[in-house]
């Protein structure tokens, strides 16, 4: 993937204190909406770095538990009678149950909040199973993690606007690493490449992403099976209550030389 | 608004090269889920840090374009039947018409994508009027106002995972600053907190938000008609695009001694 699919350059007027302000080429990140359909019903838009849509697509259907492997999915290909490359078509395997109610819990919901109260987020929890790996990461590898995602994005040093997402294995080697405008994008591709490409579940990896993390993010990480979760930045309360909820280890601020375990500290091998 | 609101106290172990882990208190900014309700039909469901509730389902429904002055909403309350505090029943005045398919843009399509391809980013052009204004801000004012945003987040500091927008005048004095974990949600507080004090248009000011600038803070900054929008950090795409479109001004990595300008640079009083 090159770096010019993931930003655009722009003309801009570049002001810095002492010095006449001057017109200078700026790259920014690309954000361009996505409507993913399935089978010919359209069921979300997200605005999105282009790149990777099959993954983003197949990602969004895992962690909203309407498909589970690669064989749920018949095929994906772009909307014929739309020309932008924005909209998406996913055909399900005849044999998978499309319960589009599923997905209500997001926005819209036409019934009642899917996550309001406790009951609901209960039922989240139900919905995928509680991790119980025993499995230990040497802290020297999650050490490493930050660099190495780093390393993996392209265009974030030149655009400074993309979150990035990697999946690494215990030995602290890179699986796959997406760069995207909308943080949850960025998971939902490297999660989606490890349904289309048959490497779910990621139950013995680590989850690393560049800024926080949310909710959303630990949910999509239960989806796929992730017990390690890290993030370069800080986590939020309902993060973190995920996470301890669920058996998931969850490290943020991670930063070479420093982090906090929110949750399953008995994962990470201090020594 | 006390800081204690916005974020909760979590047990966390401490690691740092060279030392032994310790167990320690950690703040993490609040992260619940918040279901707004028009006249009793759910709407949107959004993750957000509680407080300031009303703002933000009023200024999601202004950016949404389904009301435009606190006459339009006759009421806002939590909902008696759900004792959670994150579910808000918004009644509108009985002469407003509920266009409920105008939120469909957003997520869960039921038709076609309402933001893929240029006729669609037009349309939503087309919702709000181009911003003509010919007012001028003097640099030294954009200049002061990063460090202002940060005075103003009481919670920022001790979490490190909330995003902040502000709302200033032309003269850099500040009129309103919220802080939460959506960064659009924090952008709909402080309109919202315009549209329910009587305060809009913001047709004299400048929204300030401390991290990225998306499309989707460029649209609400125009429902309010904010004519200039500052980032502290990188605008995408997609924001820089439909501000030249749209005739707003906007001012990217925004910190003190340098900022980008994106579109209409005019605005800015560079001397």
């Amino acid at each position: 993937m090159s770096s010019s699919n993931l930003t655009e350059t722009r003309s801009v007027l570049r002001w810095q204190a002492g010095r006449v302000a001057r017109r200078a080429q700026d790259q920014v990140a690309t954000e361009e909406p996505l409507e993913v359909r399935v089978n010919t019903r359209p069921v979300v838009v997200t605005m999105r770095t282009p790149g990777h849509d099959d993954e983003l697509a197949a990602g969004f259907l895992l962690t909203e538990g309407l498909v589970r492997s690669a064989t749920d999915i018949q095929r994906i290909a772009p909307y014929a009678r739309n020309t932008s490359g924005n909209v998406l078509d996913v055909y399900l395997s005849p044999e998978v149950p499309v319960d589009f109610a599923k997905l209500t819990r997001h926005v819209f919901a036409s019934s009642s909040c899917g996550l309001c109260g406790k009951a609901s987020i209960e039922s989240v929890r139900q919905q995928f199973n509680k991790i119980r790996s025993r499995l230990k990461l040497p802290v020297a590898v999650l050490r490493s993690l930050p660099e190495q995602l780093r390393q993996g994005q392209t265009a974030f040093e030149v655009s400074g606007g993309l979150h990035a997402a990697a999946i690494f294995d215990l030995r602290g080697r890179r699986v796959v690493v997406r760069e995207d405008v909308g943080r949850h994008n960025a998971v939902d591709k490297v999660l989606g490449f490890g349904l289309l490409n048959n490497l779910l579940p990621f139950d013995r990896h680590v989850l690393m992403v560049s800024g926080r993390a949310s909710f959303e993010i630990m949910q999509k990480a239960l989806a796929a099976r992730v017990p390690i979760v890290a993030a370069v930045s800080a986590p939020s309360s309902l993060a973190a209550r995920f996470a301890v909820e669920n058996g998931q280890t969850l490290a943020g601020f991670v930063r070479g030389d420093r982090f906090n375990i929110y949750s399953r500290p008995e994962r990470i091998r201090l020594r």
